[in-house]
C-alpha cells in the first residue's frame, strides 16, 4: 500500500508525542519528519520506548520546514507562536498542514488581542482555515489545506451542546459550560504552578471568565445556531493526568419535550465513530475514554421541579486524543481522502 | 476550668473521628463518650494514634444512649436512619443535639421522599430544628438545642450566594451551583464504586438533577432572599480524599454596579473568624482550606461581553471540617455559649 | 485465517478485563464465551465500551463450563478456589488451561498451607502443571496443556535475577526484594482497606515475612540455579492503579567483574520482545511499562566502597499485563504454537 | 513568658514554610525574621493564610544576617551552598545554628566529593557540628550552638535500625535500606521531572547506590555500633506529598532471640515523645504521620524459614516534619533548654 509522507513540528510536547504514536502506527502514514526543541538528534525509541517509527530521529525545526516540503501534510503540535511563524510558510510551499495550536481557530482576528494577547498578522490565513471538528464541518475539512484543530474544552463542550441548538431543543442563549482538565492540559514544561506538590490532592478554577477557549465556543454555537450565544466557560483543574469533563447548562426551548434532547444527541451522532451517547449524565467518566478518541455525551432535564426546563449536559474526552492529537489525525484522514477512522482503534486502559 | 461533657455517636466514620480529633482537644470539652459500631472496646489511642482522649474507649450505641443523659451535649454522626432513631429520644431527654444528617435539614416534610427515599416521622422536629449555618443564622442557633448541621455542598454553595441575595445583588432564579467533593464525602464504607483502582484519575457527575442537597440550598437561599430560587446543583466526585470546590453563576441584578459583588462579600464576612474573601476566583483552591474550618470566596463578573451581567462565585471547605466536625462544633460552640471558635484553630497542611 | 476458540473463567475482574481486552483483538483467537458473577447477561460492549468481541455476552460459571469443551484453551482469572475447582475438570477434558490463580505455582504441596492457607487436593496436577514464565521455561510452556501463569511479584523478581543466578554472576543466597505493586494487583472487591480514601497519598508494607509469592520467587530462584536461595521479599502497597515495580539486592560472587551483571542481563534477554535492559536503575519506571507487556531491567554495583559487591536489580511490569492477562496471552500463543508476540503490541500510554 | 527570638533562612521552600507554621505557633519563640528569595516584602498571613505570625513580612538573606544577630536562635532551610555561606558568619557571630541542609552532617569531608560533589571549605565546623537526632543524641544536643539536622531518609533509617546495633542484636554489617518519599523531599521548584504529569501513577528509583544519605546513615550506624556498617540505601520516588517509609534489612546476631527484636526497639523508645513501637511492620503507614512529628516503626523476623536470621523493620515519618522542619524545631528546643516537645504537638490529618 503506498503510504504519505507526514511530518509533526513539535513532537516532544504531550500532544506532539501522542501524535507521534498514533501516526507512527497508521496504516497510510510514513512519518518522514518530527521536530523537538530539547531532543534533537536521539531517535524514538529512546524517547518513546519501543515504536513502529523507532529509528526516526528528532530534528531541529529548520530541518523539519525543509522536509515539509517532500510530505504531503504536516501536523503542528507548536505553541501559538510557532504555529503562526510556520503556517504561512507551509501553506505557501502548498503542504496540507493541521494545526493543533489556537493561532487559526477564530474567525475573528479582533478576538486575538482580548483572548490571546496578541495581534493577528495573518487574518487573511484566518478567513482560510477550516475548524477541524469533523463531527460538524466534516464536508468543509475534506476539501480544505489548512485545517485549524479545536481546542480540547471546546470540542468537549460543543459535541455536548451543538447539535441541541442546531436543532432548536435548547436556548441559544443564556449557556454555561463547566469544566475540568487534567494537568497535560497545560502541557509540558518545568512549572512549580504544575508540580506534583503543588497540584495533587487540590482542585481550583482557572483564567475564570476570560479564558481564550471561551470565544472558540461561542464561534462554533453560533455557525449551527444562528447567532453568537452569551456563553461562560469556567475551566478547572483536575489532579489527574489525562481527561476532561464537560457539564454544559442551557434551558429547554418552549414547547420542546424533555426527551428531545437525548434523542436529537443520539440521532446526531447514530453514525459517528467516535461519540457515544449514553442514557444517563452520571454513566459519563474520565477512564472511559482517556487513551481513546471517543467522547462520551448524556443529558439530563430537571424533574423535580427545582429549576423547570433546566438541561445538563455531560460529556468526556481525552484532552491529548479526541481533544488534540486524535482529532487530528482524524482531520488528516478527511483531507488526504481516507477512511476517518484509521489509526485511530485506541483501546485505553481498563482500569 | 470547668468543663462541659459531650458524647459523639458514629465516631468512627470520617466526620465522627473528624469531631473526635477536634473535640479531644477542645479546652471545654469533656469527652464522655464515643458511640461506634466496629470499634467497641478499642480505646481512641489504638484507633487514631495519641490524642489527648487516648484511654476514653468506644462503646455501642445503647451505651451511648445511657451515657447521653449525663452530657450536656451530643454530636450525632450518624446515618440518616440512626439520627432518626436517636434524635426523638435526645431531645426527650433534653440533651442539646448537634445533628450531622440530612435527616432534620429539611422544612418541608414532602421533600424527604423525593430527595432521601423516606417519608419523615417526625415532621413536629423539623420545626424545631434550627439550620446550623453560623454565618447567617447565629442568633437562631445558639438559642437552640437541636441544630441541624448544614451538608458540605450547602454549606460551600450557600455560603458563596446567599449574602448576594440577600442584598438584592443578584437575581434569586436562575442559579446554577455546579461543584466537586472529595471521596470522604461518600463515608467510610466497602464499596467498589469508591475504590482506588475505580476512582483514581477519574472524575465524573454523580445524581445530576436529583442530589439532596439540591433543596437544601434552596431552603437556605429562600430565607435570605424571601422566595425559593430556580437553582440547579450538579455534584461531581474528585480524586481527592478531602475538600469541596464551588463554582456558583448567578445574574447580576439590572442597575447594580459589578464591583458591588466583591464587596458585598467582603463585608458580609468582614469579622467572620472562619470566612475569607480573595480577590479573584482563581486563588481559591482546596489545598488552602483542606485541615482547617476556614472557607474562601471570590467573585467574579464578566468583562469581556461574551455573557453580559454574568456572575460567578467560587467557594472551597473542607467536606469534614467546615462541611461537617467543624461546622458541627462551631455550632456546639453557639448552643453552650461559648466562644465561636473555640477548638477550631486548625491548622491544615502546606503543601 | 482459521481461529481458534477461547473462553475466559472470571472475565470481571481487573486480569479478566484485561484478558477479554487483549483477546478480543487477538488475530488468531475467537472470543467463545466470558464468565463473570455480576455481569451474567450483559454484552461486553455495555461494560467495556466499543470492542470488537462487544456482542458477546457474559455467562455463569456452569455455562462457562459446557462451553469449554468446544474450546481449544481457556484462561482462569479466577479466584484460588475457583481454579482449584475448574482445572482438574478441564484438563479431564482435554482443554488446554492457562491458569492465572496461585493454585498450581508450586511444586511443594507442603507450601500451600503455609502460604495459602489450604492444604492441595490435586498434588498429581501440580506435577503435571508448567510454570509459565517464558523468558525462563519457553520450551516446556510449549509442549504443555496446564500452565500455572506466574504471580506478578515472582515475574518482576523473578526476570531480575534468574539470569544472574544462572550465570552464576551473583550468590545464590542472602537475596531481598523489595518491590510495591498498584492497587489493582489486590484484586476488584469492595474493601475499605482498598478505598480511595485509605489507600490516597498513603505506602505501607503488608504481609511482611509471609507473603504467598516468597515460595514462589524461590522455586524459580532454585530451578535455574540448582538450590533454593534464601531469599526475603516484601510487597508494598503504592497509590496507583497499575504497576509494580521490584527492587532486587544480591551480592557479586567472587572473582565476578561488575560488568558482568548488566552484560549478563542484556545477553540473556537480547533476543526477548518483551524484556528490555536499560543502562541505569534510576531509567527504571512503571510509566514506560503500564499498559503493556514489557518488563524493563536495569542492574548497578557498588562503586563507592559503602557496601563492597552489592548488587542491585531494579525491574517494572504492569501487574494486570506482564504480571497477569499479557504474560497469560504470551502462554496462550506458546501452547497454540503461534507467534508469541501476537495480539500483545500494546502501546500503553504516555505519560 | 519571656519569648526568645528566632529567625528562619529559607522561609518559602517547603521545610522553611513547614518550620515557619511550626514556630509561628511556639509558645516560646518570637519568630523575628524570615528570608526569601522570592517573597520579599510579602506578609505570612499573604503566603500562608491566617497565621500567628500573619503580619510579618519574608525579607533578604542579607537583611535577615543583620537580624540574626538579635537572635537567640536561627533556622536554616536553605540548600547547601546557602547554608555553607550563612553558618561560618553566623556561628562566628554567637548565633546558635540549626541546619537543617547535609553541609554539615558528616564528619568526613573527603566523603563532600564523592556524594556532595564539592570540597568542603570549613573542614573545621564539621568537627563542632552536632549531628541533631535526639533519640540517639539527646546530650550532645543539649550543649550545641552549631546543630546538624539528620536528613530525611537518615532519620527513618537510623530510628530503626541503631537501637538494634547498639544492643548488638543485629549484624552490624551487610544492611540495606530500602526506602521512598514523597516528591516534597525533592524541594520546591520549577522542574519538569517532579510535574504532575511525570510524577502521578509512577513509581522509580532514583541515585541508586550513589544517594548522598548513604554515608550519613552509615556514620550515624558507626556511632552506635563501633565500626561503619556496608549498607546499600536506595531511595524511590513515591506519588505523594509527603512521607516516607522505609524497609531495612538486617540479620539477627547468632544466638538472640527473634523477640528481642521488638523488644529492643520498644525498650529503647518506651519514653520518647515521638517514636512509637508498633508489634508488625504491617501496621506502619504514611497516613498515621504525616502532618506530625512522630516516628512509627515495627519490626519482623523470619518465621517461614525462607530466609532463616532474617530481620526486617519499617519506619515512618514526615519527611518536612520529623524528617525535617519538625525535628530542627526538637532541636532548638533542646538547645534552648527547654522541654522538648514544645510547639510539636501537631495533629495530622484522618484520613
Amino acid at each position: 500500500m503506498h503510504k504519505a509522507s507526514v511530518g509533526i513540528f513539535g513532537a516532544s510536547g504531550y500532544s506532539g508525542v501522542e501524535a507521534t504514536r498514533i501516526l507512527a502506527a497508521h496504516p497510510k502514514v510514513e512519518l518522514r519528519f518530527l521536530t523537538s526543541d530539547r531532543w534533537v538528534g536521539d531517535s524514538v525509541a529512546r524517547r518513546l520506548g519501543p515504536n513502529p517509527a523507532g529509528r526516526l530521529r528528532y530534528v531541529s525545526i529548520p530541518e523539519g520546514e525543509a522536509l515539509a516540503r517532500e510530505c504531503a501534510a504536516v501536523l503542528l503540535a507548536t505553541p501559538n507562536e510557532g504555529s503562526l511563524e510556520l503556517v504561512p510558510k507551509l501553506v505557501a510551499a502548498g503542504v496540507k498542514v493541521i494545526d493543533l495550536s489556537g493561532s487559526f481557530r477564530l474567525k475573528q482576528p479582533s478576538a486575538y488581542p482580548t483572548f490571546y494577547g496578541f495581534s493577528h498578522a495573518y487574518p487573511q490565513l484566518l478567513d482560510r482555515a477550516v475548524y477541524g471538528l469533523p463531527e460538524l464541518f466534516r464536508e468543509e475539512i475534506a476539501g480544505s489545506s489548512l485545517v485549524a484543530n479545536p481546542g480540547c474544552y471546546p470540542t468537549a463542550a460543543s459535541l455536548a451542546l451543538a447539535p441541541l441548538i442546531r436543532a432548536g431543543v435548547i436556548e441559544g442563549s443564556d449557556l454555561i459550560v463547566d469544566a475540568a482538565s487534567g494537568v497535560t492540559g497545560a502541557g509540558r514544561k518545568a512549572s512549580e504552578d504544575y508540580s506534583f506538590s503543588e497540584v495533587d490532592a487540590d482542585f481550583r478554577a482557572y483564567r475564570v471568565l476570560k479564558h481564550q477557549h471561551t470565544p472558540e465556543i461561542r464561534q462554533t454555537l453560533a455557525r449551527v445556531g444562528g447567532r453568537e450565544p452569551s456563553l461562560t466557560f469556567t475551566p478547572h483543574l483536575l489532579p489527574v493526568k489525562r481527561g476532561i469533563l464537560s457539564t454544559a447548562y442551557a434551558r429547554l426551548r418552549p414547547g420542546v419535550e424533555p426527551s428531545a434532547v437525548t434523542s436529537t444527541l443520539s440521532d446526531f451522532y447514530a453514525s459517528e465513530p467516535f461519540v457515544t451517547v449514553l442514557g444517563s449524565p452520571d454513566e459519563v467518566n474520565l477512564k472511559a475514554v482517556v487513551g481513546t478518541n471517543r467522547c462520551l455525551i448524556a443529558a439530563g432535564c430537571d424533574q423535580t421541579g427545582t429549576d423547570p426546563g433546566r438541561v445538563v449536559v455531560v460529556s468526556a474526552i481525552d484532552n491529548l486524543v479526541k481533544g488534540a492529537a486524535g482529532q487530528a489525525v482524524q482531520n488528516l484522514n478527511l483531507v488526504m481522502g481516507w477512511d476517518e477512522s484509521l489509526g485511530l482503534e485506541l483501546r485505553g486502559l481498563y482500569p
